[in-house]
């Protein structure tokens, strides 16, 4: 096995990087803090995308598509808006390039400049209020419930494949409601759809909460996030919904007339997750020896690997083994038989192991002759050997078992790395010495929050939905505070 | 009905700019030449998008993503693809914005201009040929047989919805292959998926051929394309299909070592297809009352209408409708049942009719008594009364009978527009006067193709793959030619 990966252990961040590149999930591009999205990546991509699109279809959105430029000016008409995005941006000046006059290949036409800049969109609220401002006159223009499959670019100074990249792949939905209560029951709706999906489908649990003042998106009254922890004990932000109260419906002038003829503000929410999520269950599940991929997203749920010596033993192996992809794909499982004859064994075992493929069948002259098969799992790396009777009854079972048990690990390790701190003390300790979530006090005011960011470097991740009310004195100022929020050092 | 629209006769252009924005498919959007495609729109391309990615990847293609910026410089390695494509397209120059210090809102940082210029993609040859540099280095990386589906921008100084905008979407296959042969044959089958979508599922005949040198790709060795006639006599170029040779391989020195350990160049192919289709299926089937959509690509394919008064009728009628509709989901058939009550029947049928949904079922209380409904066919608009029993096999015929008479129709109307020309004079007269797919004679100089474009606006749209070997005289030079070649105003 030729592809080796840094341990876990030795270095989290390398072994990060190291298994991306490996496993064929992605790489950097010769464009700084672009990504190349490699097809193995990507198919995994594309079963998170079926799934999310399913469930936003099934609560009633529609999808659509909106310019990739915006126009500078629009980023200025909401206030908070703009400082939270019109800043690290790409900017699109000139429309056209020309033959050097000198000969030194190809120039920016000076003579092409626009007369007003471009931003590539970061985040589309700007330019979609632009236009719901055309689609909305009466009450019953309303809701609107649109999705938004498309590249973003925020340029990022430092990069990293999937958690950070300058350009990325995202889903933002953005609805337009009558009235308030409507549109709080969408953000909440949308936030309930992302703990769904990323623990039923990715097998991560997470933490639903509402984001304080800092952490909240530029232009929002209220966000909701879900966290989830990954294996070095930091935190990833997995997706976020946003109540954005009638503030972009004034920005842009939206208003509709309701059923009494009253002209009103529009209503706004928007969500969104990114490709961000693939670096969540990449390093949710993990091992030293390569990817972990829940049944329900793996690309390739089930390899058959013939393990022969000549072309004779290879094609009684082979005629067996297509009559058990049949009989898996028959029940809907997604099969690859790995017949190459320019690999070993021993080297297909490692490959898939460090795809993260679900479950590995080998088939040998042996198990030709006992009608049996050895099914290895690669979650807990057991094997077995297992007659071919009813073979996919027993897979479709292990598959469901895989799933479930991914996410019970996951949800065990959140378990034991959840901390309360009573003391500041105690909160720093946790934070430096071990990490995951620390549930502790704060007085709600953000300079607090800002020096406990600048001294232990975490952040509050949410306030979640399910706090108790708990009468106590925040960590850092003593000063009262009702319930317990959610530190963790993040990325 | 207040969405009337220009008739095709008085006026065509008008016709196509008025159905597509008041069947609600597309608008013009704040940014110059960059459209928003809505939700109605955007689910007939998502059911295209759905039918060729299957057919992709069932011909052994996988998705993945490449950045959407480019360094200006790799638009200067591949020769003729730089004239082509790396002149009128956007410009990013610049990565921050920050506030004006004479408080002129926000304005671009000129410290944070960019070492290199950053193309938004035209095209993605040269990015991905360079990352393929990396993935390439024996016959055993052989082939890659990759699709992405993105946004591009080439801008267009005059654009119109669907047909030519500065952003589009599309899709673009990028195949390297171990020898020449394999990359014709990729370059072929490709075409021909493409003619099998627009014919099977848009309902459109294409004529599949070569183009000539002039209309080539920028970097191709061969095109070949499909085209399709628009009812206005003008032809649409549906997708193309390219041979690259080794030509991008040799720009980004991209070799691999063979089966015998020789180092040669890779081979190479590239095809796509566009929002552009969204054009040709509008224009291709249209009428005066809207938009007609073949039922494998409508996102309704059945709409119920309940014809009532009072609430009481209409409880019996929905009660019906239900039934109905789930008779006819449980067949795969798309059905909406619209009992809005802010709208009359007449208003509704109108709509539908404007939005090409194939079969329209109006459901009274004349029916419930009688167990009959009435089913109107958007293609034809004629109506008939026919019983309740049966109904979902009657409809599941009646969709495929509709799928097969557009094609018929367009198919027809293409016959009866193809025209063979014998002299000039013939040939500027159908152009002229008629429009059409016209056959002559031409003597295969790029010249000649200049300048009867120039006198006519024709151009050659293909060399058709079956065009006969015939002896003839070039219809503008009068030396000899061995075939017929297809002339035609184009879109």
């Amino acid at each position: 096995m030729a592809k080796i990966l840094t341990k876990r252990a030795e270095n989290y961040s390398q072994w990060y990087n190291d298994l991306v590149i490996k496993a064929d999930l992605a790489e950097n591009s010769a464009v700084r803090g672009s990504m190349v999205i490699k097809p193995y990546g990507y198919s995994i991509w594309e079963k998170m995308q079926a799934a999310l699109d399913k469930m936003f279809k099934d609560t009633g959105h529609s999808n659509a598509y909106f310019p990739l430029f915006i126009p500078k000016s629009f980023f200025s008409k909401e206030a908070s808006h703009v400082d939270g995005f019109a800043k690290e941006c790409a900017v699109v000046t000139h429309y056209r390039l020309k033959n050097d006059e000198n000969g030194k290949g190809i120039v920016v036409d000076p003579d092409a400049k626009l007369e007003e800049e471009l931003i590539v969109r970061p985040t589309s609220e700007t330019i979609i209020w632009n236009t719901y401002k055309n689609w909305i006159q009466s009450y019953r223009d309303l809701p609107i419930l649109v999705n938004q499959w498309a590249n973003v670019v925020r340029w990022e100074m430092r990069t990293r494949l999937f958690l950070r990249t300058a350009e990325f792949l995202w889903q933002e939905g953005h609805t337009a409601h009558a009235t308030k209560d409507e549109a709080l029951k969408e953000t909440e709706q949308m936030i309930n759809i992302y703990a769904d999906f990323a623990e039923n489908w990715m097998g991560v649990p997470v933490i639903k909460g509402y984001k304080s003042e800092n952490e909240r998106f530029a232009g929002a009254i209220d966000t909701y996030s879900i966290e989830a922890l990954m294996q070095d004990g930091k935190a990833l932000q997995s997706g976020t919904s946003h109540f954005l109260g009638q503030n972009f419906a004034k920005a842009f002038d939206v208003k509709f007339t309701d059923k009494n003829g009253k002209l009103d503000y529009v209503w706004a929410t928007s969500w969104g997750v990114s490709t961000r999520l693939m670096g969540a269950l990449i390093m949710a599940h993990s091992d030293d020896n390569g990817l972990v991929l829940p049944p329900k997203l793996a690309p390739i749920q089930v390899v058959i690997v013939p393990i022969y010596k000549g072309s004779e033993q290879l094609e009684a192996i082979a005629e067996k083994a297509e009559i058990i992809k049949k009989k898996l794909q028959d029940k809907g499982i997604s099969v690859k038989f790995d017949d190459r004859d320019t690999y070993k064994p021993g080297w297909k075992f490692a490959e898939y192991e460090l795809k993260g493929v679900p479950v590995r069948i080998a088939l040998g002259p042996r198990d030709i002759e006992n009608n049996s098969l050895e099914v290895a799992r690669r979650d807990t790396l057991k094997k077995e050997i297992i007659s071919q009777e009813g073979i996919e009854d027993y897979i479709d079972n292990l598959l469901s078992e895989i799933q479930q048990n991914i996410y019970q690990k996951a949800f065990n390790f959140r378990k034991e790395n959840t901390f309360k701190a009573d003391t500041y003390e105690e909160f720093k300790d946790i934070v430096k010495n071990n990490g995951g979530f620390v549930l502790a006090h704060w007085d709600g005011t953000s300079e607090t929050e800002q020096k406990i960011k600048n001294e232990t470097k975490a952040t509050i991740r949410c306030i979640p939905f399910d706090a108790e009310e708990e009468e106590g004195k925040c960590i850092y100022s003593g000063k009262p505070s009702k319930r317990r929020v959610l530190f963790a050092k993040a990325y």
